[in-house]
């Protein structure tokens, strides 16, 4: 074959993808499908019902402005002014991007040079080490570990980054750290004196933040989402990321947005004017119309913002109690819609799959998605090369599903358990 | 200011684009807007109706696959299967994209590397620069001349690449040409010989070929859209982009397409699922079904990709007669929906402008906008910086315009026409 077909140096070894392997195992209907974060409850109607109004006007349904439709980013400025101590410019501070996706691929591809180092947790989701890598940096890893839980609930708050093993990561190659609060997928909500910690280190070492806040709004009672681009210094060095796929249960609209000053938002804007120069106009502006309902009733507990965690906080207290009747020990996220556990109590039979390299939970959450009908999404991809073996017996499951795809679940889960004893 | 915040080198000098600058200028609701290729016809009631429908389905709101929605791909095949000798596997083969500006992208970042050599058609597509500078390779223009035409019209057939010096530009670094077909600004269609140059020269140099045929419905009678994918040898070294947004007059939607072989296809899989993962799955949906409703009749006179050109050619005569009415001579297009005219001889007033440094068309389009509240876009745009200087005294004209439209531009060059005599 010619040499001509070979990929450019920058996409070597960053073809495999754990959401386009195990979203083609779950796509056998008969599978209970708790793996990617895909809501399968209704989102609102009044979502719905904009984009169908919208698709009907005919100039909504030609190009818009390239770095985000007026309406849209005036919506996001006046809800996020909210959150932060100043105004927002709406032309120059905001980009919407498709989804949160686009928005860490334009930071990233418009930050980070060669030979430049990011900081990134284990576990982290999944796409920020290969689109560093892509950009010719190098992904530095930190753990997240637990402190010892003897008897009591396991909480996602268990899990923190030693402030000195942190700081030990942070030199002068440093360009950036990514945070992800509320993090997918252990659930962690970070404290205060935890972004205080990585503030501090950013301040002092001149470092960027891109801060994924894609779960803002999803976090349950007793912890609260902080921005670390309000604390002080951080707004000049904070990209934060935020998700209408999140924040209405819409994924498929593949919208999101950077939030930032003016001198790092233009450097997305110009990734984002040469690769694919606009976001989709119909979805952009019933976005928009969407927000504004929710905006106006931020107080409310009808707020979508408000209602959708109280409506989550039932499913996740629903699936601790299901894997700890089967003798699992759960991760109790205090944010965001997963679960991961220990699975390696499940007995499950991976003898036909010995000859596979594969961590253990990729073989688990194949063998079960085959011979259970259900599945998950291995812990291990969010996890890099070195790190895998220490979250390889962990799967994460969704629950911003139906309760009738949760009694599915259930009725798996609990028959596998009493055919092992 | 911390140099922290400075850009990545890869988008150094890559800020300033044509599109952001002059929409910006055009969004008076006062001006009339021939500017950017935005149709304010409507689009069909079908394609419309599909996404109202589609947005009240809960499922159809949520992520598809990454790499095209299945009813999409599987349209889409069945759409192209009609023009390539043989069949194309939908899930290997074509790749949904964030327009045909996100198949450029994927294809040139999955492709080009640095120091790679692509070589581009003067004019071309503005975006086609920046994306090879982006990714490191280094553009090679290669300028369309256009022969004598004394005294009869001005055809955009008698803009021609001149073999020989294309032959000369083609060596052992050379990766990729980005062919476009119809061309934009010219409104060329390639004819076969032309096309057989090309596939040629990409054979015996082992060379790809991108070829951004997003117009290939919009053609004229007396010529005939040929794809270079089919012409012997091409097929294995071709990728083919498409685009939603023209096929059906919904350039808001933002949904493009490329088609190859699997060995090209895949480096762009790579690259998408490491920028935005997935395109948006209402959109892909009505598209499809929009797509199925014209597949089954393609031979018919209603089906849309033969009553557009029908309903465009009225227009496009109408700009000729308009243009030359005022003693200009426009480059009477076979294929798009823009016309490029020298407007040199219109009176016009840049005294103001002395003092830039913009070639004579930006200075002329923003005098124009102003003054006359007509907009374009200056061709120059569209030109290497050595060669603007060959076509600064040429605009570009979009006519996908309802009459009432045409009607208030012809108001304004007639009025401006007659107070220069």
């Amino acid at each position: 074959m010619s040499l001509k077909f070979k990929n450019a140096k920058r996409i070597e070894g960053l073809d495999s993808n754990v959401w386009i392997e195990f979203t083609q195992l779950a796509a056998d209907p008969t599978v209970v499908n708790l793996g990617q974060g895909l809501p399968d409850i209704a989102p609102p109607v009044y979502v719905k019902e904009a984009l169908s109004k919208v698709a009907a006007t005919d100039s909504l349904n030609q190009y818009t402005r390239g770095f985000g439709h007026p309406s849209l980013v005036k919506a996001l400025s006046c809800l996020y002014e909210k959150f932060y101590q100043n105004q927002i410019n709406p032309n120059q501070e905001i980009l919407v991007t498709v989804g949160a996706y686009g928005s860490l691929f334009n930071a990233i591809q418009g930050l980070i040079d060669e030979g430049d180092e990011v900081i990134l947790t284990v576990p982290s989701y999944d796409c920020y080490e290969p689109m560093v890598r892509m950009a010719g940096g190098t992904p530095v890893f930190v753990p997240l570990r637990s402190k010892p839980v003897d008897g009591k609930k396991w909480s996602s708050s268990e899990w923190t980054l030693d402030p000195q093993e942190l700081a030990s990561k942070f030199n002068s190659k440093t360009k950036a750290i990514i945070l992800n609060t509320p993090h997918n997928p252990l659930g962690k909500v970070y404290t205060r004196e935890e972004l205080h910690v990585i503030a501090d280190l950013c301040i002092q070492h001149d470092t960027l933040c891109i801060s994924d806040e894609v779960y803002e709004w999803l976090v349950y009672p007793g912890k609260k989402h902080l921005k670390i681009a309000t604390f002080p210094g951080m707004w000049e060095r904070t990209i934060t990321v935020g998700s209408a796929g999140k924040t209405f249960s819409v994924t498929g609209w593949k919208l999101g947005w950077s939030i930032g000053p003016k001198h790092l938002i233009k450097h997305l804007q110009t990734v984002q004017q040469n690769s694919i120069y606009t976001c989709p106009t119909p979805l952009q502006e019933a976005l928009a119309q969407a927000l504004w309902i929710d905006i106006k009733r931020m107080d409310a507990p009808e707020c979508y913002f408000n209602s959708l965690p109280r409506e989550l906080e039932v499913k996740r207290d629903r699936m601790v109690r299901l894997l700890e009747s089967v003798g699992l020990r759960p991760i109790v996220p205090d944010g965001g819609y997963f679960i991961i556990a220990d699975v390696s109590l499940l007995d499950a039979d991976l003898s036909d799959m010995e000859n596979s390299n594969e961590p253990y939970d990729y073989k688990f959450v194949k063998w079960m998605t085959k011979n259970k009908k259900l599945s998950a999404i291995p812990v291990s991809a969010f996890c890099n090369a070195e790190l895998k073996t220490q979250f390889e017996k962990f799967v994460r499951f969704c629950f911003i599903k139906k309760d009738t795809t949760l009694d599915a679940a259930e009725e798996i889960i609990k028959t596998w358990s009493s055919q092992k004893s």
